[in-house]
């Protein structure tokens, strides 16, 4: 009795323990820990999995696997104000320190007097003179150390911490998953090139020859010294939103994509060029639900209605008739922010 | 004796059998075999060598490595005429019958009188309105088919071959060989973008995003069945030559190279702009000094003058200054044409 109790137990325990293990097993071989399981979740996996599997029909060779993520509000958090516009708001002071004769002029004027709600009306033409104020003017070395500075010290006042740590633990996990797939993943943003790689290489591993966005044009010059460098320009070259989108897919990386992410209007024309030919494509968007842990936001699915990040009915009516797939951050993530 | 004289006659044998594994060795380890020994093959080993072995104190990390090569002249040939011009003057046909109201307006009549002398008289913005026909108002996929069927069918009037096998062997090794090196080899042209990633990876290996050239903008619209689908617009969105190439270099890649490739004074900016910093960088220059081979044109060094890929004293002396390598096609090239 007593030695066949033990062989029972010891048995037990190791169908205990080989349960365990493959559930650990299971654990550390998901690519996407931070999703629930669903169709989102399945969605992803059927489709790395139907383009980088050789014996697959639908395979697509390495070279041709690029995959485009609008950045805000699809890989970080965009409410209540994309982060690049409290930049732009933020270095208004410095700006007019170096042009006193802003201090008078609107909208510097509004802007300085700190008072939110005047600046929430400020126009988009008017908004727009504070960005190319911010954007522009320096050479790309200043602008770059600029934003890196500010990068360091500025905190989202709801979470208190930097921007750069409110990406999405759910999309860095695709972006890791895809590019270990043999896919390059670029951001394509409404967002300033620029601005965007001071940051992406390290908090993405998304390079510089990897950004597409709103571009402004660079003029060549020399300094004191006679070294060349470039100064940012206001003149817009690449308007990097809703149709601009996969135009600039087109000038900066001149292949179609074969996955697209977005979450909102702009990313309409993205998702549709994406997914407009025969083969394996995928496109998903982002719908902010959880109004808890993150924002929630629409108006679609009766959330809320927003100026930043719309995600309108009739994008939802798209989605459904185009097959793209809708994720829920309320139900297909387990968690949300890094 | 005999047996002494054995042992020396193995000895011997020996030692030269050595001797001549130790070049066929060599030989094959030469990733530069079209290459004369000289000052320039030198400057290509050495700053390659300095800037991946991760001994040496200017080793470069890999995600920097970026060298950028012009087109024209520098990895193919260039002369009597750029091949996009043959393509766009040979299109000129096809265009005046999509359009036949041009058959009778200047520049159009003229190319289709197909009189080489009042051709070559064109002044260059009548012979833009020549391009800007050929190269935009169609679609991107259009375009694409339109380009690949001239290219198998034209021919170079002087070889008889196809325009994609007037590539420069020296050239293609350099690009393997830093690419062999963990180097991105980027093509920085003042053709057009669109036009060169219809060959550029067949031809040199270099995929679609590594093409920065001059590039017009796109318009996104669908066709009648509602498919989205993008135009070449005529709008100049970079003019990809003299201070255009740092420009486009910053707009594509977002990062300064460590090596440069050009032949003409368009590619000074994007030479000095390589150069301007502190750490190995290399810049060279293809100097077409061999007329029988090739062609010989300058005018430095009292080659002929030319308006096509101009090498002017005054490039030939910041070479000098700045220390940049010129290549003489006659003396470092032990063949020309792949």
């Amino acid at each position: 009795m007593d030695v066949s109790r033990r062989v029972l137990f010891k048995g037990s325990a190791a169908v205990v323990l080989a349960g365990a293990l493959s559930r650990v097993g299971l654990a550390a071989d998901d690519p996407l820990p931070s999703w629930n399981e669903g169709p989102a979740k399945s969605a992803l996996l059927d489709f790395v999995h139907a383009t980088t599997d050789p014996q697959s029909a639908k395979f697509v060779p390495q070279p041709e696997r690029v995959a485009t993520f609008d950045q805000d509000g699809t890989l970080w958090v965009e409410h209540p104000l994309y982060t690049q516009v409290v930049y732009c708001l933020q270095r208004v002071p410095a700006v007019v320190k170096a042009r006193p004769e802003l201090a008078e002029v609107e909208p510097f004027r509004t802007v300085l007097s700190g008072d939110p709600a005047a600046i929430a009306k400020l126009p988009a033409d008017e908004l727009a003179k504070v960005l190319a104020a911010a954007l522009s003017g320096m050479s790309i070395d200043r602008f770059e150390a600029e934003v890196q500075a500010w990068l360091e010290n500025a905190r989202d006042p709801r979470w208190k911490r930097p921007y750069t740590q409110l990406t999405y633990a759910p999309m860095i996990e695709v972006l890791n998953f895809m590019r270990s797939r043999g896919f390059r993943t670029y951001i394509v943003t409404g967002g300033g090139q620029d601005f965007v790689r001071v940051y992406a290489d390290k908090t993405y591993g998304i390079p510089p020859e990897q950004i597409v966005g709103t571009a402004g044009g660079t003029r060549y010059g020399y300094d004191g010294s006679g070294r060349p460098f470039l100064t940012k320009d206001p003149k817009l070259l690449l308007n990097d939103d809703n149709a601009g989108k996969p135009e600039g897919i087109h000038l900066m990386i001149g292949r179609r994509p074969y996955a697209a992410f977005g979450n909102s209007v702009g990313d309409r024309q993205m998702l549709e060029y994406t997914t407009a030919v025969a083969g394996e494509r995928l496109g998903m968007l982002v719908l902010h639900d959880d109004g808890e842990r993150e924002y929630a936001y629409g108006p679609a699915g009766g959330l809320p209605d927003t100026k930043v990040g719309t995600f309108p009915p009739s994008l939802f009516a798209e989605a459904k008739s185009q097959r793209w797939v809708v994720i829920s951050m309320k139900n297909d993530w387990k968690r949300i922010l890094l």
